[in-house]
């Protein structure tokens, strides 16, 4: 592959130092996302140092240290200037495909990234690349989707799997003020995991969630279901957990069109059910803040540290569920 | 039938003065709500006279000019403690049958209400009978689906259906800031009130209102949407018109178990959904402030005044949509 | 004065169509504000078309036509990260002296526009640019002034002063939801034209507005204060009017360093007092879309129109209280 | 002295298990508070067992153990329809004088709790008497001091003052999502708790806690202030450590009446300051929850355990500051 260049006045070339494989990159993986070119470099977790920048980037300057999110946002459209940089009409996803942009992905020595100054930021010194990496992706989604909520201090939460981004949802939640957060996975290691951050632990091979978390909030439900697995099936357990008067935040990506609402039954109950990629521009300052001061520890979920070169290992054993979750040092 | 009783020491005992008949009270007409047992007293929305009071009601007492919630709620149990009045564990709709508490309702003479010092509020010496009504059912829900929108200042909003609730959100979303508000409704006549509330009409009979609001918010659709029809083509209606990032409120009633979720398109787009019976509770006093000082008038919705005999003769007309809205005058 | 050139690549020049004198420019009339260098420009208020951008300016070219805030933002510190525009650490106000970032002002035929892409927003074409020019001063900090009050839906307000930014903050109030917004003022004009727009007026030249108000919200004072004058008497006038619980937000320049602040008083009654210059950037998107609407007619204020070469005599007939708001023509 | 006896049938009767000794009861100790009458009972931090009840309590029966806030409120009037349960029109601090509703005071085997319905909540069963008993008074007073300085996850907060509200507010400063919490004091043992809490220890004995804190956050200064000492002079040093934007709340007591208001620099920094008694009852079930799940130990500040006669040594000790607080168990 040849090595990026600037093509527009607001990119930024950085020089990847540490990246990691996302979840979403198994479905490039396994081709159910079209429109990738043959040659393309996907990824979008990344780290690294900027090499040079375009005429307008004001905010950076070759050697700064920097994550970036996963999306890029122009900063200026309608929709960015209402904070919703996940809309950005000019926006797009790095690394994956026509249908998000057609941008290069950050799996590789050097990347483009367009719309630095709305893209990146600094690394504060105490962070360590692994620290800072999550905040441009799962930390932030996870954060996003628990502040999308409406989750109030006291509250119960539940989050229904614990991969990378259900456990950044559980501490995500416990700082932004939960009581407590059932943790529910079919994986007993993965609510270990949660368990040891906070979480009342829900095998749901185990025991029955449903039944389980409904005795123990004496019958209600919780107040806050997060859903972090994708499809129908866990979004109707979604609808089991919660409370009457609470609310759904889906995070879960999805290959179904569509899902048998339960109508009805939310008309009685006032149920409050909101999907969406993440709008990491809005929250990204507060989680490397929060990173920073020792809050959150997002290094908690990685199982794999292997060179670039080995990134197709990697891959393989992050599709055989041999890895929660794996960096990749470049440099 | 014979008058009601003070039962329980929360009780109070009213002498209605004025009534009105409801949508939601249609369905008890055709048969659709069961368990309406022979000889019930439907009805929920009314405004009256205090005649007598259990010995728990400390807010309330002999004489006492009053209008009240359609639903009750005890103000004791965790759900109310949450003031979700409407999920209050043994809470119940007044006239609406065994499935809602078995509760005589209020087109009669004299009615109980439960709970009282929870489900009543004084009216204010300056208002009418007629102005005060609506702040316990249709008024009250309309704003609270406005509210639950997330509606903040400076938005636009569309407003699907035009019929009394419609017309009641209309002026809602004008109080609590939006710029413009799109009323979407089939008959003209509807599309004309709100107009001279300060919507932007929308007649569906005779513009397509996707293409419509479409293009007159820059090809963006509406940030909120308040859908006051009931069912999943309305609903499905709601989807296509509101914007990336936006909510939709759903207050209409209907009878479909569930609809067809669009799913992915949501999580692209990042859009919630909230479908609830209101909770009168939460909003009463800041709709009666809102009346009492001309910022909204409730009474633009009436056409018909009856006596209480004439009631079958009222719903006749309402069911035929020949009245808009009938009151029932009934001392 | 040479005409203005690009300076930094963020810059922009306009050539200014419509300027205004603004309240704040008479302490500079008068020398009270320090550190004015002979031969300067002042003005701060302008709607211009823009000339000539920086290579760094992405958001507008040549031609575009255009209103701006008041003070400068660089868009990238710490504290415009936070939306604190007006707390930027490279910041200052337009024509207001070597304090403030020493700046020329609007009120000349062309001015570079600092950071332009932040200060700066397209004028819709609807608007004309009288009724644009207001969002980047004192529409947006009233309208500011009252969202920093917290006002909630059916409250009730009292702004204290209706000049101009005073009459702005009784639109900006009813269009947040206030019930009933009191507007006091010693001029009976100016009431009455505040009751004009919605307000229930109090000539405080011939009635008490403590003993008056009290009585209208029923022996409780106010939500919240909006203080709209300056200084320490109208500061106190403002907590004797707000009720136990209540905000006070003041906007009023003042020269006073200190005032006795009623500790023991606010400790029992639980008093919210905030002061501070407007945060233009932070709402000017709002108010221009409630302009464009047609909800808010910041127009009412105008009472002088004069070409540009006659500011000498407008600033003379404003100091002297002859004009309200004088509106210089540019081109 | 007699056992209090049911005066009101909104009045429950509690044999009181647990007492505690306030901050403030110290002012009646040394009768800086006028019009308390010969032979008053004090104490208003209370868990106990209900023994009687009134005719009109509905929520408490004989035998419920439960905590009580240390002012009561009607739950009836605007004020408390508002929420603002600590200005209710008819409400009063336990113990506390004639000038705050000449209640008589919880240190006492038996106490008439006035509106028991709205004053008391019952205890968790998991919940030891001492684990409930703050939620009453300064955990909640606290709580609620965090809450009102409009805390944002992620950000930096002071807190003046760590006697054991200070340390109740660090807690709740960081449950509420606070990055760094500052904890200022001049007693290096009460830093050091607050530091083992999570908190960064500030010992104003050894070092300037203005120009620490300054450094520790880049030089801007802390988001939010909770003063927690009472007095003008750690109100001018809250000025000094807040940032631009940013919020003080103030719980400390004071017998001062007023202080010198930094007016001139709060208009250019934007400062919102607020003060005012705690609102027990609209945070005391989030209080009680957060303990329960343990993510609140208000215990960490218990000291001593000492007999209800020896309340008199109590008393001794915590003046002469050596106790921090003082339990009383009386049965």
């Amino acid at each position: 592959m040849p090595d990026p260049e600037i093509l527009e006045p607001t990119d930024a070339i950085i020089r990847v130092q540490t990246a990691a494989i996302c979840g979403s990159d198994l479905h490039l993986y396994h081709g159910t996302i079209p429109g990738l070119l043959p040659g393309s470099v996907i990824g979008h977790e990344y780290v690294g140092v900027v090499e040079e920048t375009g005429s307008q980037v004001r905010r950076f300057k070759k050697g700064d240290r920097v994550v970036g999110a996963f999306h890029v946002a122009c900063g200026s459209c309608p929709m960015c200037r209402r904070d919703l940089y996940h809309q950005c009409t000019s926006g797009g996803v790095l690394g994956y495909g026509v249908a998000f942009g057609n941008l290069q992905g950050t799996q590789a020595e050097y990347a483009r990234i367009p719309y630095a100054d709305e893209t990146l930021r600094r690394v504060p010194e105490e962070l360590t690349d692994e620290q800072a990496l999550f905040s441009g992706d799962i930390l932030t989604t996870a954060y996003g989707a628990v502040v999308n909520s409406g989750l109030k201090p006291g509250e119960t939460v539940a989050v229904i799997g614990c991969g990378p981004v259900g456990i950044m949802a559980v501490q995500s939640a416990l700082v932004l003020g939960a009581s407590r957060v059932f943790a529910v996975d079919l994986l007993k290691e993965r609510t270990a995991l949660a368990e040891k951050l906070g979480a009342v632990p829900v095998p749901a091979g185990e025991v029955n969630p449903v039944s389980h978390i409904t005795r123990m909030t004496d019958g209600e439900g919780v107040d806050a279901v997060i859903e972090a697995v994708g499809g129908s099936k866990t979004i109707q357990l979604a609808f089991e957990l919660v409370r009457g008067g609470g609310r759904i935040s889906a995070i879960g990506v999805t290959s179904e069109s569509t899902f048998e609402y339960p109508l009805m039954n939310s008309l009685t109950k006032d149920i409050t059910f909101r999907i969406g990629l993440a709008n990491i521009h809005r929250d990204i300052d507060t989680t490397l803040s929060l990173v920073r001061s020792g809050r959150i520890d997002p290094t908690v979920v990685i199982s794999h540290r292997l060179p670039l070169e080995q990134a197709p290992e990697g891959y393989r054993l992050f599709d055989q569920r041999k890895a929660s979750k794996v960096i990749l040092q470049v440099t």
